[in-house]
């Protein structure tokens, strides 16, 4: 009877193996997409895209299949070349791939709708967003989410390294984490539920279980901006972590996370940066700022009038960027200490100050990537919180159970996972940092 | 001005330091919540767990604070403890503190409704799950999440070094991916739109982009079974892979992520496989059979009749399971080539009879654990399946948008997470296997 036992090994040949490994006259077999066909009188250049990146394919007319391969190669097909890897200078990877076989694995009903195979596609956001399984085979588009993964990596495997558990936690609840009027309701089997603004309840509650959890997920919010910030639905990247005694050590765990997503997209994906032409941030050092002082700052040195006390303005956070920017070199920020009275229940009031929160924004380049703080551990505590704002215990019982058992001290922190990548990439939309972004208007793709 | 420049080091130290690094005598200082207390005349055992387990600190009562430790000192609570390490083989890991210091970081206010300290602690499953912040606390409840842990990672880091690209697919779209009435619906700003139930269109969308990806993330079954296999939210650990030649290429990528979670596992889990008391199943050889004919060695060699032509019932998944351990030892088992009329429209049938599909489920100890198959990549093919089966466009324009531009062959796989680690714990309630389920009656925790 058939067994399988492991990978089935394939002849054919990855473009790595081609550069590193081939040598000139060898022959090799390799697959991809017919990214662009380029007729140059004598020879034709069949350019093959695969996921390495592209790969030089030439024949010459006078060859016997030539006449063949002209009339029946097409941009879109799926390909399986054979050919002798040559090296010319010219071509990407310095490797050329003289044309011995093609074998068309898959043909596309109709041309490309935009120019895939141009550096820059030209097209606008909102016809890429349309053509989204098209716009992204561009290597560019597609360069921005080898980022974004090596960015959820790097967080990941940092905080296995650091001791974190991971969780999976549910989307579908019968209470919102942050409150508010911005969540999306259904109906789950004829009762009312909603979708998880945040994994906030689940991650505390774990933290009573192992000390030291994340999780990386989707995340709803059902705001009705239509900003170039804001995005339905996202991908968050949260921590909680126990026996903090400042909710700085908090700050310090998020830098440490940041310098290693750098380190680690520096190494693993020096590709990417490249087509992309990227430098990246340094969190080396993040200079902290009270948010009050932020506010003060600001004011002075941009000559800005303070209105609005308790939140900090999309505008003043571009100046916060520009201001440490500028005086310090810095591209990150650190907030700290926002108004209690604009942070949720479970936030931790400063002792020595209970009008502000032991809580955090950070910024990069004027645009807040983070939220996070130490939050209420007692129970008593924690009720007289929710009863001054009037909250409702209702379906919050398995949350108030954790704290009525006891819980060790903590804070944690989320990072909008395409707001990060954006400001990385240097976009000024968050939709370009999202593959189907969900927006007021946008459902689809 | 204040900086962070990284993780703030603090003097506690780990479990693992104690164990490995520190010798009898020595002073260190560590936290974490009193697990239990017991008094045995001379001398009092503190047990305090953190992440890493247990450790006994003990103190006997001639002690001056001895008096005030015993007053003061209750389950539940979170503490900082300073004592002399010293060997002790009847503690936990061969290592005991004697206190000299104790700091009470915070106070239950209530004692523990569940014996959390108990090795079992004898709560029905119902209990359990309404108590679910305090029930995990325990040191067999929660090491089962750790090992669900070791399988996601397994999976991610595997596909990672084989050149697959982690995406990101959102949860709220247009349309459900597998059809059919089990999706839960809900308003999107007034528009009608459902819960993703699995990321099926994506994944394929993303192949044309990366040739290879994978997503680990939720999906929704609004499935009216209430039963010990289903859940209406789970996490899906999902992958697509282009250019294969046969569908046996993916049977054959799944045997090997296997193989690598199985080992990762064994080497950094070692201590919750101890505490479960586990043996790890064996994917080492996978044997492979047809649908049809697994249906009808089971009907033989356990005289029972085939009721229904197009389905395995779960009794008879069991027997798959049962007849393969009994005649080739194997906990995995590969069933094959089901019935097209029961596989979604983008299945792609057999070119050598149109009835069935290059298709497979993975069985594990008689558990579907994971459906795959080769998809149909030709547009022409995808419309026309599409038209026999009487489906609308609406919502589908992005997704063939990828195929009418060309695509690869491909195929792919969906691991049920909760699943797989319940049949890996050998429980047999997937609940056990899901921090935080939801089943038909259960939307809290």
């Amino acid at each position: 009877m058939e067994k399988i036992t492991g990978m089935i090994q394939k002849p054919t040949c990855t473009l790595q193996e081609m550069i590193e490994e081939k040598r000139d006259g060898e022959e090799v077999v390799t697959e991809g997409m017919i990214h662009s066909i380029r007729d140059m009188g004598e020879v034709l250049f069949v350019i093959v895209r695969n996921r390495e990146g592209l790969l030089q394919a030439i024949f010459e007319k006078k060859e016997p299949e030539a006449a063949e391969w002209k009339e029946n190669l097409r941009e879109g097909m799926a390909v399986r070349i054979a050919g002798r890897l040559h090296s010319e200078e010219r071509a990407p990877h310095g490797k050329e791939l003289q044309m011995t076989k093609v074998e068309i694995l898959s043909k596309p009903a109709a041309p490309l709708p935009l120019p895939i195979d141009k550096w820059k596609m030209g097209a606008s956001l909102e016809a890429r967003l349309n053509q989204r399984a098209v716009s992204l085979r561009n290597l560019r588009e597609r360069a921005r989410f080898r980022i974004q993964e090596g960015v959820v990596r790097g967080f990941r495997d940092f905080l296995y390294q650091q001791g974190f558990t991971e969780i999976h936690t549910p989307k579908i609840g019968a209470k919102g984490a942050e409150g508010g009027a911005n969540i999306f309701k259904l109906s789950y089997f004829h009762k009312p539920a909603v979708l998880a603004q945040s994994p906030q309840f689940y991650k505390q509650m774990m933290v009573g279980v192992y000390d030291r959890v994340f999780e990386t997920g989707p995340v709803f919010r059902a705001e009705k901006h239509n900003t170039k910030r804001h995005l339905n639905e996202y991908t968050s990247l949260d921590l909680e972590m126990a026996y903090i005694d400042d909710f700085r050590e908090i700050m310090g765990m998020e830098t440490a996370i940041l310098q290693y997503i750098l380190r680690l997209l520096e190494t693993e994906y020096a590709k990417e940066l490249q087509i992309l032409n990227l430098t990246l941030p340094s969190a080396a050092t993040i200079p902290v700022v009270r948010f009050d002082e932020a506010k003060r700052l600001v004011a002075e040195k941009y000559h800005r009038a303070i209105r609005s006390p308790y939140d900090l303005e999309p505008e003043e956070e571009l100046l916060i960027g520009s201001y440490f920017k500028e005086e310090q070199g810095a591209d990150f920020v650190f907030v700290t200490h926002y108004p209690a009275k604009k942070r949720p229940f479970y936030a931790m009031d400063d002792p020595k100050d209970r009008e502000v929160t032991l809580s955090f924004d950070l910024l990069l380049h004027g645009l807040e990537i983070t939220t996070g703080g130490q939050r209420i551990h007692d129970y008593a505590m924690l009720k007289e919180k929710m009863e001054a704002r009037g909250m409702s215990e209702e379906g919050m019982e398995g949350y108030l159970d954790a704290f009525r058992c006891g819980m060790p001290p903590h804070g944690g922190l989320g990072i909008g996972l395409e707001r990060l990548t954006m400001q990385i990439l240097g976009e000024d939309n968050v939709r370009e940092a999202c593959l189907f972004p969900r927006d007021l208007g946008r459902l689809l793709p």
